[in-house]
């Protein structure tokens, strides 16, 4: 199998500790190694033939850099020069990857997410792959835990269990309401974002629901046998200038047949805001989650995160904040009001301090 | 007129800000100079005879040091070994004055005090030596501007406007139903640690109602005729060592007859806690304080006070916040919880966090 991660995101999220040159994929939000690291290693049980990393100029050397410790596995990253979503990603790599082996699997995962089990989540790539190899297109739902509005969801035909079962529907992310009504079904999962599909399925599938992506890709030339992509960058260049955004649901996934879901229950969370980390990390005694700090105190407060440029951090009286303290810029946010740090991130590019952003 | 200004705080409240050695009168807590700096310049337009600051050794270099360029004015810092409370230092200060200026006046001034209007507090000084001049015990009572629980009341006999009266009654910090009826009445003042006295007169009290301190400072001699103090430092240590620690509210002012209080209305805070600033500091377009921080940027918040250790400061979707960041601490505070930053010092003292303290 081939392991194709998306890592072109921005992140503005998680401002001020995410910059334009070190989005959430590149940070390490955990403390330790960074949500890409831990994304490629994650992988590397599974024995991939290759692990190929879709990102941007912007981010390209810091990514190269943060991957050359990996060992036994070829890693490939790849360019592109502006963002066009994921669709024109993954036709990239699906592409390349149907060039050299035309039989071959692959997963797309994304840069930047939280996974629990790892072993359980190999597990189920393990068993998509099995379903791919029939010329399915496999998406991983995940079996939804609360009635979270800030995911989309995908309807299953029918409540098979563990086993994979066809999809019915893709749904944009819901009101609480049908949020609710969703989980009771039994039907539904959440969209993850990750897929596993043959190269050549995939491209088939593209071909027929995005022609202009797919002749616009059907220009790559190889002129070589061998697996070496740097001869490509001026033809990746050439060819993104003229193709739109689009992602592979709304491009492929919501309209192509035969699309299953594999119901996966690793633990996940696509930590699309700071308020996601408390979800899927530990509180410490007090009921906070500090990171990076030299210790905290607290007094009559709970529910807190704390990412404390490596000083004491002290609560007193303080419920479900968000304190991310960093060299130039320190940011305090309500845990509810977490998807509105962009809002700060948008209020410094008009007043043009590039220095922060 | 000479100028007493108490100025041994520890000011605990303050922390991070404010340490051991750098207790908040020291602080530069609004930005520019400290406190104590403020108080001293504050009174330099009345020409007093003397600015005499009474400290402790901790804290007595900064003092000096921050003391140095004040001209035309003599200051003497008079380091006290331990802190003994109020009535000590007074006494101590009072010993010296009437050692060398009988009828000398002297005004006692607490260090650490915030002063709206300068102009109308030194009228109401100049006013109160006037009252002191025949002979009493002259208070400060601030015409209070709000049913405050957070300080203590003066009764006066009657309400004269802004007129010397006498005061019936010295009472604590009052729950807010009581302090409302304070404020009904038109005959109550906050007390404001502020005093004007003869120093010959307030002696002739402490003998009448803290005789053991009387008789210890009575043991003070005076080798030359010249004011110079540095002599007495062996001499002070020793009398330390004996006497009790006691509030000249609780020694004196609650006994004493002839006690009056002069209305005082020049905006006024003893700046008891970071939830003080705000009141007493004009906020910013947001409607936060934002000090010594490199700009703020707020989304959906209002009410909060930030120091920003020079760093850019961004609130999203909170309110009435505290937050304080130093080098090695960050405070996160609700304003409702200020007066508990002290239980955050108390638990780093537990756990011997000397540095932090």
């Amino acid at each position: 199998m081939y392991i194709v991660i998306l890592a072109g995101g921005s992140g503005t999220r998680f401002w001020p500790l995410s910059r334009k040159s070190t989005p959430k994929q590149l940070m390490s939000v955990f403390g330790g190694k960074s949500m890409l690291q831990r994304t490629v290693e994650r992988v590397l049980p599974l024995q991939p033939k290759r692990v190929m990393v879709v990102t941007n100029a912007l981010q390209a050397a810091e990514t190269r850099s943060q991957l050359e410790y990996i060992k036994g596995v070829p890693v490939d990253v790849i360019e592109e020069p502006v963002g066009r979503n994921t669709a024109p990603a993954i036709a990239l790599a699906a592409s390349i990857i149907a060039r050299f082996d035309p039989d071959g699997i692959m997963a797309v995962l994304p840069a930047d997410h939280y996974i629990v089990d790892e072993e359980r989540f190999r597990d189920t790539l393990s068993k998509a792959r099995t379903v791919a190899e029939s010329g399915k297109l496999v998406t991983l739902g995940i079996t939804p835990t609360r009635p979270e509005t800030g995911y989309g969801y995908i309807e299953a035909e029918s409540d098979r269990g563990a086993e994979a079962a066809p999809v019915l529907r893709f749904v944009e992310k819901p009101p609480l309401e049908r949020a609710l009504e969703f989980l009771a079904t039994g039907r539904f999962y959440w969209n993850s974002g990750m897929f596993v599909w043959g190269a050549c399925t995939i491209l088939d599938q593209i071909g027929r629901f995005m022609p202009e992506l797919s002749s616009a890709l059907a220009k790559l030339s190889f002129e070589r046998d061998v697996w070496e992509l740097t001869d490509l960058k001026p033809q990746i260049e050439e060819i993104y200038g003229g193709i739109k955004g689009e992602s592979i649901d709304f491009g492929v996934m919501e309209k192509a047949q035969d699309v299953q879901v594999i119901p996966a229950s690793f633990g996940w969370s696509d930590v699309g805001s700071w308020s996601a980390l408390p979800e899927v990390m530990e509180a410490d005694q007090d009921g906070h989650v500090v990171i990076n700090a030299q210790g905290s105190v607290s007094v009559a407060s709970d529910g807190c995160l704390a990412y404390g440029a490596g000083k004491m951090v002290a609560f007193v009286g303080v419920k479900d904040l968000i304190v991310v303290d960093t060299p130039d810029a320190l940011l305090v946010c309500a845990k509810s009001a977490a998807q509105d740090v962009k809002k700060v991130v948008e209020e410094l590019e008009r007043r043009g301090k590039s220095d922060l952003l």
